[in-house]
């Protein structure tokens, strides 16, 4: 069931290893069919050179259980579902290990918006989630992961596809969009502005963007007075 | 028409992605026909991947308007035409989102020549021209862009092409040449630097360079007493 | 003898070149047979592209004399030995020269853990030994190298498995696991970590991580209660 | 004539491309025949892509004048020179651009020791040497950077084999050895070490390195005593 989301789940995934935003079994994509009933989602642990698209798992987007596929699914699924549950305009969701973004995420910073290749795609900081506490951690632990980006989404009052990423304190980047090939291109661009924001706070730790810059910019790219790009 | 100078174009800003300065559809490079009355550039957000030479799009210098090709130019293109405009020994103009010289656009700070590296190719400091007034955002983004460019080199008393590039604040290097090839050339030049300073000035935030050796390098390769390479 | 003992060994060697974690001649990885009675190591100085799987020299545990190749083993062959010998469950172990690693240990600091990438690996900081005193330098020296590894290790109360790695001081990483691919695997991963660890330190030099997340993340991946991957 | 050492020295030169130490037509290697009369030197200002070894020059080590060759020799060729007037045990030059060793000469220090990476192949600190006044710039600015270099290997009482590398103030590395590979060779190591102590003294300004250690580490593959390798 559910092939051709497989197999663009699968590319997805693939994708992340191409970009160098992930090694070895690190890292995620899934995606959700267009009715919101079912995701496919990346199996648990498998090496992506030995990955094939028949692997990828279709899990219920209400029950969280497997409907098809012969593996687990990513540990990491719950958090997947919080976010598709509260965000129905997400069609795609990626998890990587990239290493400025993860680095930010340790450090316990957002990834501020200082420039115009950040303004492009993320229309203003990118947040870094509060941590999880000691209960959250011992109990659904990738449950509330998912509802804890849910809520820092709801606290800043940002629109999911304006801001199609995040960083989990500790942990490290979910990015997402409409569907799992822009999820992955979020994460990648995650990761650039991560390493141009960590270069240009080493050069001036008080750099920052004016506002009419990010509207500009991401307007030009996004919205309907959009110019960028040709016609669709 | 212009097919020489389309393929020369697109060569130019295939040959970004392979020196690893852009990403997806970021960036972009043109140049201008001997005439001075057309210049060709890259269609906007067109994959690297997927464009063709025949994709180039040729632009009226004077006017601004499409003259040939099926796709809209970068929307980079005014920015282009001023620098076009303000100074005829420029045959080629790039764009890239390089992560070191973003880093110094992103901090508001020029590219101090350091060393030969530089000096070789950059006859004195790489200036980060100033940010843009609200007003100048708001009203003809790109255009005021390139007035602001050709501002900041006057300004300075700078000869373009012997300091063929600039950081706009906040956004990103645009560089240029005698030829698109050579735009792309001084891009990538600009991106090494620019990491050499990153990385110098984290090691003696001091560094400095002696005005007689920037004197000898560069005129070491440039002009008429130049004695680099071979006999043209 | 042992010739499918010297193919792993060898193809985890080869594999500390691909995942760019030494050049030249540098590192080495060897493994342990099931009966504990030899080891097999990569020959000394010799580089990676010329090296065939026949030339893995084969060394007594007990007495460190060759028991089988035509080649010196490795310079560091005793400090693997004494691992050994002080660890029977490390079955591999591997030493790279890769640059983050290397450059917390000419530190003289531990790479802290500050993230999950981390604990999903390593269940706690990883440490940096003391240095060796003149007289261990001008003794016996790449013995005492081992010794101060297993020294390091029990003075912390580390079971070696859960914790695969440490920095020797002023020198580099030391890794190991339950093969030789699992010796280069961790090592690989802590190279990840540190320079992860590096670039979380330039933006915040105060972070850290809660125990519970080290607690959680590691047995999420480790140990009985492990549900990360596939049933095996 | 001097086929087969222009055919090393080629070699030696596009390893620089292969090692990420220069782009373009940076850099350049050059080697001396046995009879210490010429020496082959890269052409000026040609690309790595289109050189033959064939295009190597021979230049006469008393006159500097070009001997055999239909290009004209690197603009750096008085510059080696001088190095193999003053050190008959060297046999091979490599100068690059590389971006580490570029950033400790543009900050003016030495590249400490800090480690075994380091002291395997360089037996102390690796010098920066002094600024040029302006009248040697302005003078025989290529004669005058050799004669620096000689100068300050002297000054620190170092064997140039034992040290193979130094900085030029504000340039760049000159690495040496007994062979165009091993000048190669050392300059990649130089790199490599440059860029561990970059990040060291990121970490902690005050590391550094026991004596002791770097006898111990440059003896074990140095010198008659050495039993690192195989014996030749």
């Amino acid at each position: 069931m559910l092939d051709s989301l497989k197999k663009a789940v699968f590319d997805a995934n693939i994708e992340l290893v191409r970009r160098g935003v992930v090694i070895y079994t690190w890292g995620n994509v899934s995606g959700i069919d267009e009715s919101r009933e079912n995701i496919v989602i990346k199996p648990s642990g498998v090496s992506y050179d030995d990955m094939k698209w028949e692997d990828m798992v279709v899990v219920s987007l209400s029950t969280g259980q497997v409907v098809d596929g012969l593996l687990n699914p990513s540990s990491d699924t719950p958090t997947h579902l919080e976010i598709y549950r509260a965000f129905p305009e997400i069609k795609g969701i990626a998890h990587t290990h990239s290493i400025n973004a993860v680095s930010f995420a340790q450090a316990g910073m957002d990834i501020k918006a200082l420039g115009t290749t950040h303004a492009d795609y993320f229309y203003g900081d990118i947040p870094c989630a509060r941590a999880l506490t000691e209960e959250e951690v011992n109990g659904e632990y990738e449950v509330s992961t998912g509802k804890v980006i849910v809520e820092e989404i709801q606290k800043r009052g940002y629109e999911p596809l304006s801001i199609p990423g995040i960083l989990v304190k500790n942990h490290g980047p979910f990015s997402w969009g409409d569907s799992p090939a822009s999820a992955v291109f979020n994460g990648v661009v995650m990761e650039v502005v991560a390493e141009m924001a960590q270069k240009t706070l080493a050069l001036n730790s008080g750099a920052n963007l004016d506002k009419y810059v990010l509207d500009k910019h991401y307007n030009r790219k996004h919205g309907k007075n959009a110019y960028y790009g040709q016609k669709k």
